[in-house]
């Protein structure tokens, strides 16, 4: 059954939610036409499809998803990704690079879907916080210079660090210096409204929800300056990229028809920015959900996601996601519930009906500029410290996604970083902490023999081992025992105390029966102690226990006890 | 420092061992040469191949290796995986077939050799015992279907069961009668050695040792009397496929010049062909050296594979490692030291120096037949009954790897096996198991409320985490809880208890504060319980504690005193 969580929020819809709603959506729609132009610029594609991809998506995910306030549309990372793929599949493929990100959209969001219909919203655990923060650093870091080119006005392509920097470079003698000026004039008037205009309204008396909707309005102000300056001064004539002509209207709703071949080059790539875009969406609706004691239910936010996806598919559009700063505005500016999203679809949709011919001399400049401004929230480097300092495995990881994501592309990028993050948790586990324990005089407990003052018998060997056994640390615990086994030399029962074991596999079971039989064969006795009672269930349907040489005991002491005496 | 563990053995050397080993030496010898020309054939290169190959490899090893009576040489599946890599570099890539196998030698040997040295010896651990048994049983299928050509002297190949049968079932049309006759005599003939001829010998009389002698001889008989009646009866004529001239002499020493085409392309089979071999001889070892109370060093062993690897490029043999029958044949023969080996290398030498005109007429179904023979111990299905009853994760890995081994070969089989074994894993402990506790009445301690009649306060939620966290859990966690606080309203008070937590990641971490802050926004407080050292000085580099609410109680007990009275 596909559930449709808007049934919830529609049955009680009222009038003052309404209010709430329209001023949100009227503040979301300001802020999302320039970003759905950017958007579309930074993934390669023609500015209609920014739009396009900012109409029935949001519809589609007011019906399927269950934040009440996440916004939908192009993001920054998404785009950047989605530029990547369709660039590969189109240099190579022969296909028409707008297909090819229709294709991407509808594949992502089948891919989004069946994850979510199939209950696997789990894969997504696999992305970890280091991972996902150095993926998003290093993709701030690509999409900011990919963007460099439009602020000089140069030729200049490349989805790495070193492709990028060599291609800009030698690039920069061909300088626009109109172009240069429209951009650096738009990067430090947002800069400027960002980091200044907000406090100055306030200051000035104004509520700090007018304050937001005028800051959040200063992309939309730079765009009409800088397209006013465009058109007055003439400067097309003088090499400045324009956006020109946008078709005018809706899009077409049609089905995308696409080959077995460029479904197979895409998967890849779909399922990347399912996955990561999933990961930015779900953080940001648990967040603003966890404000308002709303639960975020993940597999179905797979289903809106994908719904979202394949709408976008179906108009004409490009990938999209939850925004993370779109859906903080939304949230602020009062939105209660997806109608927000619907009527900011219907103020983008009344934009491609009517603005567009106003949009014509808008530099691509000034779309840049709103990238670079926007994306350099997403560079942050405390996670390095903070990894540095807490654990040594967790820097490992968001390192080698950083620096793969920078010199190799987004795609080798996430797939290093969870390769590498899941390596380093197996090797940790692979040497589990152990513990050769004693008594603690007058009591029944049992502590390492290193760090208290306990007591041992001579003929008892007691391991603690502080980890599930499994396949990656199996061999480690037979030399564990073996070669503590041998520092002993009068040892006749060696007894592992398993209270952290909470599973051992077959291939730790095999190291086990190893180690009885070779104990066995020196005359000593293996026993165990204080095993819990799931893996005791599992033991029971196996043949170790009838060749165990000694015994299973429930308490540690019990085992001491008994063996201490004979 | 590279160790050579052979002056250990060395510099004790006495008379009584020396006769030892000559002893197994004469037994390994007999059952190498037919092996060894057998293996050639399976890796699809010239008999004398197989020859070269137990020759060097065997004293390299000899000096590098720490196991005393391993036997190196080309062994079944290594051949198996040897064929499947050399086939399609030498289809695609243009370069000659016996060129390859040496180049896969040698790069398989620095691999190994590296790993080593580095101490790398654990990525082994990978490989669990479900994925090296599925592995194993579904190459000897292959192997086994493989031969079949051989034995019905038809043309067919393909490395996988279904391209081995849709080109084998067609070809038995053709099937040259003479040849058969060979296969199912030689078959029949070593099948009944194996089965009778061991038992009726020590009936006869005879001593164990005699007995085995005799019994492993088999292969050189059948060869003899196939070799024999395929002269006498001119079979060659007849269409039986013979071995043929086998140059006379010892391999050439030669360093094989390759190119980085080559050595790419052969990278991955390599590294495969070296884990597998590595682990199949280190178990050999280990299962051998533990009878006699000697150690293998993994990182040592490496190095030993390594050397033998590359010295059977160096003089022209292929992919070698510790063979599982023959070491054993060797160890029960009575070999103390690896002189046994270096003495072998100098029998299998002496045979390359006089007897390869003899085996001008030796049929390759006789060959086939001892493969076949050979392999059927290789096929267990005991793990598939013994995984699925012990535990379902180990019984999906050993399934996917025998279906994709036999459906798509043993590359993807492999990989797909360690694959499916570490997403089980990472699976069980994402899910980890955990309990809501109340205390025992009149004592300190903590169980399961579902399970035991305990103590519980409206205003505390005790829940016990029985799992480490990390990226994998961390939503769990929140989600658990999220829901379990919400199932009890009267909560002021929720307090993790963290006794089998051996790690917190970042991931986790964020979680944490994650949860911190959900909890405070409700006015709950989150406390922490038995947190291990090592967890709580991690703790102690990051902010958390800080920012925690509540407290990190010693003691879950003292937790609870002190928070029920509040």
């Amino acid at each position: 059954m596909i559930e449709m969580p808007c049934r919830d929020w529609l049955q009680n819809y009222r009038r003052d939610t309404f209010t709430s709603d329209l001023v949100a959506a009227v503040i979301v729609t300001i802020m999302l036409i320039p970003q759905s132009l950017a958007y579309a610029l930074l993934a390669g594609l023609p500015a209609e499809m920014g739009l396009y991809a900012s109409i029935l998506p949001l519809v589609a995910y007011a019906i399927f998803g269950t934040s009440r306030t996440l916004s939908v549309g192009p993001v920054a990372v998404v785009s950047l990704m989605t530029a990547t793929a369709v660039g590969k599949v189109s240099q190579s493929g022969g296909v028409d690079y707008a297909t090819a990100a229709v294709t991407l959209a509808l594949l992502s969001g089948a891919l989004l879907a069946l994850l979510g219909l199939a209950r696997f919203g789990f894969v997504t655990n696999f992305l970890s916080h280091p991972v996902v923060s150095g993926f998003i650093t290093a993709s701030g870091i690509l999409i900011a210079l990919s963007q460099l080119r439009h602020i000089f006005g140069v030729q200049a392509s490349g989805e790495t660090l070193p492709a990028l920097l060599s291609s800009l470079l030698p690039a920069l003698g061909d300088v626009n210096l109109p172009t240069l000026g429209i951009g650096l004039f738009s990067l430090l008037f947002l800069q400027g409204c960002r980091s200044s205009l907000g406090p100055y309204l306030l200051r000035l008396g104004l509520t700090k929800g007018a304050a937001t909707l005028i800051t959040k309005a200063a992309p939309v102000a730079a765009i009409a300056l800088t397209t006013l300056i465009a058109f007055a001064l003439g400067l097309e004539a003088t090499g400045v990229a324009l956006v020109g002509a946008i078709p005018q209207g809706l899009p077409a709703f049609s089905v995308p028809v696409v080959s077995p071949e460029l479904l197979e080059a895409l998967f890849l790539p779909a399922l990347l920015i399912a996955l990561i875009g999933f990961v930015e969406s779900v953080s940001v609706g648990r967040t603003l959900g966890a404000k308002r004691g709303e639960r975020i239910d993940p597999n179905q936010e797979l289903i809106g996601l994908g719904a979202a996806n394949i709408a976008s598919a179906a108009s004409g559009g490009f990938p999209v996601t939850g925004g993370f700063s779109r859906s903080v505005v939304n949230f602020d500016a009062g939105a209660k519930t997806q109608a927000a999203s619907i009527m900011t679809a219907i103020g983008i949709a009344l934009t491609a009906l009517f603005l567009t011919p106003a949009l014509y001399y808008l530099p691509k400049a000034t779309l840049a500029a709103t990238i670079i401004v926007a994306v350099s929230t997403l560079i942050d480097w405390r996670i390095f410290k903070e990894a540095w300092r807490y654990d040594i495995a967790d820097f490992g990881a968001v390192t080698v996604t950083l620096v793969m994501t920078l010199g190799f592309g987004v795609e080798l990028g996430v797939i290093s970083g969870v390769t590498t993050s899941i390596a380093l948790h197996l090797y940790r586990t692979m040497r589990p902490h152990f513990a050769i324990v004693g008594t603690v005089p007058d009591t029944e407990h049992y502590r390492n023999v290193n760090r208290h003052n306990v007591v041992t018998h001579k003929n008892i060997l007691s391991i603690r081992i502080d980890e599930s056994l499994y396949f990656a640390n199996a061999a480690f615990l037979e030399e564990l025992v073996y070669s503590e086994q041998a520092k002993k030399p009068d040892v006749e029962h060696v007894i592992l105390m398993c209270p952290a074991v909470n599973s051992i596999d077959l291939s730790a079971l095999e190291a086990l029966h190893e180690i009885n039989r070779y104990l066995s064969e020196r005359k000593i006795t293996l026993h165990l102690s204080e095993v819990k009672g799931p893996v005791m269930d599992a033991l029971q349907r196996s043949h170790f226990l009838e060749q165990l040489a000694g015994k299973v005991y429930l308490r540690h002491h019990a085992a001491v006890q008994e063996l201490a005496r004979l």
